[in-house]
């Protein structure tokens, strides 16, 4: 049975969701950030990197978001979670999300964790203070590029939706004033009305 | 006509050889980053990210290295450049383009481009100085995850090879001593020998 391996408040909530819309068999396990679990020996052996999410197969771990999102997707075909038969779209697929890993994720973690990036508390308060604005340019970007609904992909469903549903849940604590989202605003809403995305995120929180 | 839009010394590199090597018919692009061209609203025509690389195609333009590389690959299957028959190679395939785009050439980008994520010059300059531990540390969590060779997933090329190659070749000016990367470095000398390497790299200096 494939595990996947979360934190809670995390972007593993992305692929968590993805699994539960797959109606994939998987053991979630928690992994605790509060006592630095991800850096002990017992979960580096699993990922090297110290991060989750993880998600441990029959033929081994994968990590990073949109590697694990498109596995899923190919994996369980009949969910139809990604334009599997189109090389094109397929591509728009994983632009979408290795913008939102590479530029949006980044900004945002600047205003938790820019001791990755300074050592300095001045350098890393300077950064805390910019993420307001970063995070808020790079949806502004993605606003301006969302079609009319009701998924990011227009009337296809696909692993974009969990992943952006799950940086979006960022936003208030970003500092990013949601008043000129109302595209990502309102698709925020609409995920959080998914069984999917409820069971998901029920399960984070026991 | 395919139109890849790149800027020297950047990762469009990655695509540029990925192209070569699937044997695309393509026109090559520059935009100068020396004039801010990417800035300017004919190229925020084609990338409203302002970014570099982007690729035309007849269906609309692709953005982000490891999509416009895993198309390269679905698009040109007979250049084998992805293992496209096997959703979990294919996934490790992207977990380290992905790790590259998100992490490593993020580190790296600390060094350049600190005023993405601060205002205060204190602060870019408490950036610049960490950057060559950052990349340090990543480079060698992929040298010791990296196989005997010769390809970055062992027996095969694929399109994991030019987007290392590619960020590889920023060690020296991030500050990165090479001897504590020995595969790494083969890799690199590896790749400079491919004659869609050369090709690329031949272009982009021209």
């Amino acid at each position: 049975m494939m595990k996947l391996y979360y934190a809670v408040n995390t972007c593993a909530l992305a692929s968590h969701i993805a699994l539960e819309e797959a109606g994939a068999i998987y053991e979630a396990v928690r992994i605790r950030f509060e006592t630095d679990e991800q850096r002990k020996p017992d979960f580096l052996t699993v990922n090297p990197k110290g991060r989750v999410p993880v998600l441990v197969t029959d033929r081994g771990a994968l990590t990073e978001t949109p590697a694990i999102l498109a596995f899923i997707a190919q994996s369980f075909p009949d969910a139809q979670l990604a334009p599997l038969g189109d090389a094109f779209q397929f591509a728009r697929v994983q632009a979408f999300n290795s913008y939102l890993c590479s530029t949006v994720h980044v900004a945002h973690a600047h205003r938790m964790r820019g001791y990755r990036w300074a050592d300095d508390p001045a350098a890393i308060a300077a950064m805390q203070r910019k993420a307001p604005q970063s995070v808020a340019e790079c949806f502004d970007l993605i606003e301006r590029g969302m079609p009319d609904g009701p998924w990011v992909m227009g009337d296809r469903y696909t692993i974009c939706d969990p992943y952006l549903f799950t940086l979006a849940q960022w936003l208030e604590a970003d500092g990013v004033d949601l008043a000129r989202l109302p595209k990502v605003r309102a698709h925020r809403q609409r995920m959080a009305e998914r069984p999917a995305v409820r069971k998901a995120i029920v399960a984070e929180s026991a």
